[in-house]
């Protein structure tokens, strides 16, 4: 029998306040992963939940722990949690929204006299937009699996040319930690990972549902400094045959991705093409015919396979039109990602809190990345549950409404109450 | 019967060398529309045109007549020439290779001792280039067929403020002639105009002919600052269904253009469709979707319902393509510019030439504009000749071979010979 719990959504509340006041840098939010930034949300918010008595703790890497302690403290912790940092200029709630859920939940609990069977953990993690700073992934939810690779400690942020480790020792922690391979989190001591995001787009919000259960990270397969080569020539004195027009021929390449990806979608393929960047170099002009255009092509699926139908045809239609249009395409490196399926319990369980609690949700692929691809990748049956969001995310206008929080959290809540039975 | 003619091209030579010894920048060449590269290069070529004993004389716009009397010195005249100035770091043959092969003809038929029935005049005309310099067209030719409207002359140069105006008057002249609708030639006292220039293409080096007898100048439709609008939004988080993407509109529109003019062109339509600038905006990044994109549409014909046709498919497409993707096209303001169609007798006169000399000949549409466009706008028959040429025009890298330029003198000289008997 679980009992009728509530969320502490004022707790949560005042600290998206405090953390908006401590790091709104003028135009957005901004906090640097293991930067001032990270470093004052997660005085905030160990703040909080010292007060709220919970066990507090950072690990060597800086992710910070705070626990409600269960009847059976020996017993595999259910995690609930997100990240901290944030892009430069980003949103208030991308990241924070599932920390102080967490804390929401576990606040709530106590306050309620409720002992979990096991301990229930909310955890900040580090560094999860590590993309915007360093140049890698998740260095803290993967440092703390142990999944990390020493070399990746060695990386430089681009701005401050000091090394992941560097800006680590700087913050106070113990690089040497993921070194020597320890970790904070394993299959052997966590029962379930369960983190709660913004979404990043339109979807619920079109659908008027508050909340998403989601069935999985995308894969995905992605050109980020791909060229189209042709030869500049008179716009005026040069006919069709004798054109290497490198806009055209990219132009017939990405109408022709995009026609492809309509037909798999009919087809039941559920995946996203999109060509970030598309455009003729600056040396592009009136009267002239480009000679050069670079795109940026980003295709992501839950289902790998869907990826690969897509990218088959790139790589099927890129030489057709080279001997066609006399042009040349240079993808330059492709960079993969593999994708993580949410743990069917979890969202089997998620979806029996959301229906006893009369909320209404939408099972939905996930479109970003998120620390739960990490903890997938480490054995752990990880969930995620996402909130209606207008406006996208990584930008000021992020606008997660505290209705639809309060909803999430009590899903939540109920789904850690029952899980840490 | 026409003489047994030779064009001093020695003379046509030399003047190419001191024309890029007095103009090149270090980079390529530059002689200012009104301005100090087109004054070195109208005192150099004057010069030559007095020692080789011609009557010369600037009209009050500043282009240069340098005339070979005929025996009836009131006949309609005969008149060769092309202009002297160059876009910033162009080439040497632009322009100048029509006043120099007009010079290596007249000069030739002086030191043969022949006269002409009627005036040859060589003529250099001021500012064809002034589009690089000035916002209007061939304001040199036009001023001198009364063709310029007076609200013309008060147009800034892009670079040093003054206008058209200014520009003349600094240099000498007295833009007033053009105001009160002087004419320095007419269809009443011309009889023809023959302009030969660079093939700004690649066909005749593709096809090994020497030159090209022109059948006409283009006209043209153009959008110069058209914009695709959609919205920004998260390349992993959006579905097709809720993307608004400006990037691939754009390339659905430029590539089923392309398809079009493809099909125009099986149908036997002769017509170039070009996008000179087609590019997301710099907002455009990784993960995102592209909320803007710009581009820049040039489609010209000699023949308008040829033009035509491909511009009703673009109006035709662009509604449909903004219902089906939710975006907005804004195509911005379109400019157009007639055809000139060359004159049949002047066509038939310069075949006749080429053949009664052995030489090979194609003929084929101009691809760019010209000032010989502003002799048909005046009623006077002209022609255009092309000479072959690597590597395109308005560029330091342009290579007409000094073989190919021999023999389009000829077909010049001996066209200006029988024409003026």
């Amino acid at each position: 029998m679980i009992p009728n719990l509530q969320p502490d959504v004022a707790l949560a509340e005042r600290l998206f306040d405090e953390l908006r006041a401590a790091t709104h840098d003028g135009v957005g939010i901004t906090r640097e992963a293991y930067g001032p930034g990270e470093r004052k949300a997660h005085a905030i918010v160990k703040a909080a939940a010292d007060d709220a008595g919970l066990e507090t703790r950072h690990d060597p890497l800086g992710n910070l722990l705070m626990t409600l302690p269960g009847a059976d403290r020996a017993a595999k912790r259910v995690l609930l949690g997100s990240h901290l940092d944030s892009v430069k200029s980003g949103g208030n709630f991308d990241g924070a929204a599932g920390v102080l859920a967490g804390l929401a939940a576990v606040a709530g609990m106590q306050r309620a006299g409720f002992v979990p069977g096991r301990d229930v953990t909310v955890v900040a993690l580090r560094a999860e937009e590590a993309g915007a700073w360093f140049p890698t992934s998740y260095p803290g939810s993967r440092g703390a699996l142990g999944l990390l690779r020493k070399e990746e400690l060695e990386i430089r942020r681009m701005d401050s040319g000091l090394t992941l480790a560097e800006h680590m020792r700087e913050e106070g922690f113990d690089p040497s930690f993921a070194e020597a391979g320890g970790t904070t989190f394993s299959a052997a001591d966590t029962a379930a990972f369960l983190e709660l995001h913004i979404e990043q787009g339109p979807v619920l919000d079109a659908e008027q549902i508050p909340v998403g259960i989601v069935t999985g990270i995308p894969g995905s397969r992605r050109l980020r400094s791909a060229r189209s080569l042709g030869e500049y020539n008179h716009s005026g004195g040069t006919p069709r045959k004798y054109r290497r027009d490198a806009a055209i021929a990219l132009a017939e390449l990405a109408h022709r991705l995009d026609e492809r990806w309509a037909l798999l979608e009919a087809e039941g393929h559920v995946l996203v093409c999109t060509f970030c960047v598309l455009a003729t170099t600056e040396e592009a002009g009136f009267t002239k015919i480009a000679g050069e255009a670079r795109f940026q092509l980003d295709v992501r699926s839950v289902n790998p396979r869907s990826v690969d139908a897509l990218m088959e045809t790139l790589y099927e239609i890129v030489p057709e039109i080279e001997a066609r249009r006399g042009v040349r395409f240079e993808l330059g490196a492709e960079t993969s990602s593999r994708a993580a399926p949410m743990d069917s319990g979890v969202q089997a369980g998620l979806k029996r809190a959301a229906e006893a609690l009369g909320i209404k949700y939408k099972a939905m692929a996930s479109g970003g990345g998120h620390d739960a691809a990490a903890f997938v990748q480490a054995g752990i049956p990880a969930g995620m549950l996402f909130v209606r969001n207008q406006n996208g995310s990584h930008n000021p206008h992020e606008a997660m409404r505290m209705e639809d929080f309060s909803q999430a959290c009590a899903v939540v809540q109920r789904w850690a109450a029952e899980i840490s039975q």
